[in-house]
């Protein structure tokens, strides 16, 4: 095959063969194709798009270009995960893992780091001390066989030809293409294996996609892509216009994680994690229909056993599960301001990509892959849009290891508000269901 | 100026400044752009365009990579040039150059080599024992004010970005976009310093642009091009579809040149000379109309002027003007086959691209640029379409110095007719005039 051939059908429209996408995807990474090449190409397919079988034969390339896990027999039971599109506050992995884990239900779950607004699930469980995200593949199916939930972060070994074809997409403005997102994100998802999969991909401010349209079009194609590679799937479409819960930033994260396992934390955290885990535990045929599982899953999360299995895996890997059942243990930040309200109203927006910076200004955050994190900083907030404030009252508290990050972090969250008259019109948390 | 937010802009259909556009182009000739950004931009440049103020600058800033000269003011009378996309056959500048300085209008040339199918005039003057077409830039200059007119080469000097860019885009299916092909043209044509331009696009089998929707959005896009860098231009449109002329190869070209020089040879090949350059005379102001240009150059093909001038430049280029006056002095092929009609009928058909491949064949063209050509070699075509043949009758002659080349070229080139009933329709050979 050659290369010149393949760039210019794609550009003229036309459908490459699964086998033509593989050896594009197999040279690239071995390097016998160029990135002059490669470019070409992505930006062609920027134009052109993809259909389901070219994005299928991209996201199973890119995954066979690295190590992978097939967990297909291994258990008893049908694996389960989930995959976010990321956003501010979205901690619902750390207490669904484990939630879904109590039922039986192995949860094979690779995650990653926070980047610019959004937070990372890597991040905020590193926060317990000793927790370990880098496990080796012997140590990873080793917590799940005995716990049934691990949560680890993706070696280089996962996918190499993503990364590499990511790191060219970031500078040839070719990343915001649906196909291609669909097939970076599940080409690394799909790796750790897992049989059933249920998608969130955020919609609004602090989304990923801040168009519903682009949202559900990114959603119909990763189902697409889940169809073709024998996964069964289900995607629903959540809100992210603004933060998820209350807590934004990583020891704070994992603190309204542990609330929710108890039973309480915010209601639309618990929400998607119900919903969610339901829905796991239908794909998993651990219950005939997701409703059931949704009882199940709020009883768990009532009763304790979610937060024990939560407790067995921190323990599993390396952290100190102490932290759980105290208030203690976690870091904590030298200093805290309470933001006060400018004026009396109710809360019209409260925009999650400034609540997200703001978060990362005070620490929390990276704005490079390479920068350290501070996992005490973040935003606990207090009220969030619909709440009535008086001028004065108190928003929000803003964590921060270092004083002069307090100012313009403060800045940043009060320009993530509107305050007015008269109550905004209330948003969706759930406003789609795919399959 | 970032190269990323360029692309970016460029891929969502804005438009660049100048300054942008001289930005891309200087960094990537210096080599501060690294391939993969410059041909993700010119594939987003294939599928948005690019207006005629980018194209214009796109071609200043490829112009200004290397050396130009500027020849405003330095002759008493307007300088004026003629370019042609390329064909079979077409060796019009050769007779044209020498016809227009005969009337002390200075023709400052820079030509180009032959490439597959298509000849180049350089080839063919390099047929002519001793022709020089590498001249210094003194050397260059010192024959236009002795003589009036020199054809010579570009040396790599002359715009570097093109041949960087053009490199890239034949690896990237980034050659066929009008904007980039007319920059590439322009960029190295501008670079002899021509105060006005006639250009000759090509349509047709044989031509770089076979449709002639393509051929006249190129003429457009040139004389767009020509405004905008304030030479005035005219564009002909011009047929393609067979080859021009009788001869197809170097010293036989060479020797048809001498014929239309005579007031003689094939009446299409004379029709172009005196048509363009009677344009050329009165872009240079010598003349008040095109039609008091014609006849100027009508006459100086009929009375020798012509023949004279090109005799001198020949010689002042360190070519044997003794070719002109005699039927020796240009190289020989060994081998001569003339080709009998299979069929007895009206040619409706000789496909110009098949012409050349044939004559490629026989050793006068280049698959690789780094491919040595023979002069010898070529074909006489004897019938053209609309003419009627006997069966056993001979449809042409080709030449070869290496015997086992006929078989396969006679092939190619019975290939190139259709023998049928009926007289085919007749095609123009000036399909449109663009000013």
């Amino acid at each position: 095959m050659i290369p010149y051939e393949l760039i210019f059908k794609k550009r003229n429209g036309g459908r490459l063969t699964p086998d033509e996408i593989r050896f594009l995807v197999d040279s690239y990474t071995r390097g016998g194709l160029p990135d002059y090449q490669m470019s070409a190409f992505l930006m062609a397919v920027y134009f052109r798009g993809m259909d389901k079988t070219e994005t299928a034969a991209l996201t199973q390339s890119m995954m066979d270009s690295g190590e992978s896990l097939d967990l297909r027999g291994r258990f008893k039971v049908r694996t389960a995960d989930k995959h976010s599109t990321g956003g501010v506050g979205d901690k619902v992995s750390l207490p669904l893992a484990p939630a879904v884990a109590a039922f039986g239900v192995p949860v094979p779950m690779m995650s990653g780091r926070g980047l610019g607004h959004t937070g990372g699930t890597l991040d905020k469980l590193e926060s317990i001390p000793g927790f370990r995200t880098r496990l080796t593949k012997e140590e990873f199916l080793g917590v799940l066989d005995r716990v049934g939930c691990a949560i680890i972060g993706q070696t280089d070994r996962i996918a190499p030809a993503d990364k590499k074809m990511y790191s060219l997409r970031d500078v040839t403005a070719t990343v915001d293409c649906i196909p291609l997102i669909a097939a970076s994100i599940l080409s690394k998802k799909l790796a750790a294996g897992p049989e059933s999969l249920v998608l969130d991909v955020k919609t609004g401010d602090g989304a990923f996609m801040r168009e519903m349209a682009d949202s559900k079009r990114l959603a119909v194609e990763m189902l697409g892509i889940c169809r073709e590679a024998g996964r069964e799937a289900v995607a629903f479409i959540t809100d992210m216009d603004q933060p998820l819960g209350l807590a934004v930033g990583n020891a704070l994260e994992i603190r309204e994680t542990i609330d929710c396992l108890s039973g309480a934390g915010p209601a639309d955290l618990r929400e998607l994690v119900v919903v969610f885990g339901g829905e796991m535990l239908r794909l998993a045929g651990k219950t005939k229909s997701a409703a059931d599982g949704r009882k199940a899953i709020a009883a768990a999360l009532s009763d304790g056993r979610a937060k024990r299995k939560f407790a067995e895996m921190v323990e599993a890997q390396g952290g100190d599960a102490r932290v759980i059942g105290q208030s203690g243990g976690l870091p904590a930040s030298k200093y805290v301001e309470a933001v006060k309200s400018p004026r009396t109203g109710t809360i019209q927006k409260l925009a999650a990509r400034d609540v997200g910076v703001a978060s990362l200004m005070l620490g929390a955050g990276r704005t490079r892959s390479e920068d350290v994190i501070d996992p005490a900083a973040g935003i606990l907030l207090a009220k969030k849009v619909g709440d009535r404030v008086k001028k004065g009252e108190t928003l929000a508290y803003l964590y921060a290891n270092d004083a002069s990050r307090l100012p313009p972090a403060r800045e940043r969250y009060l320009g993530a508000l509107k305050i007015g008259a008269g109550q905004p019109k209330k948003r969706k948390l759930i406003w789609q269901i795919l399959k």
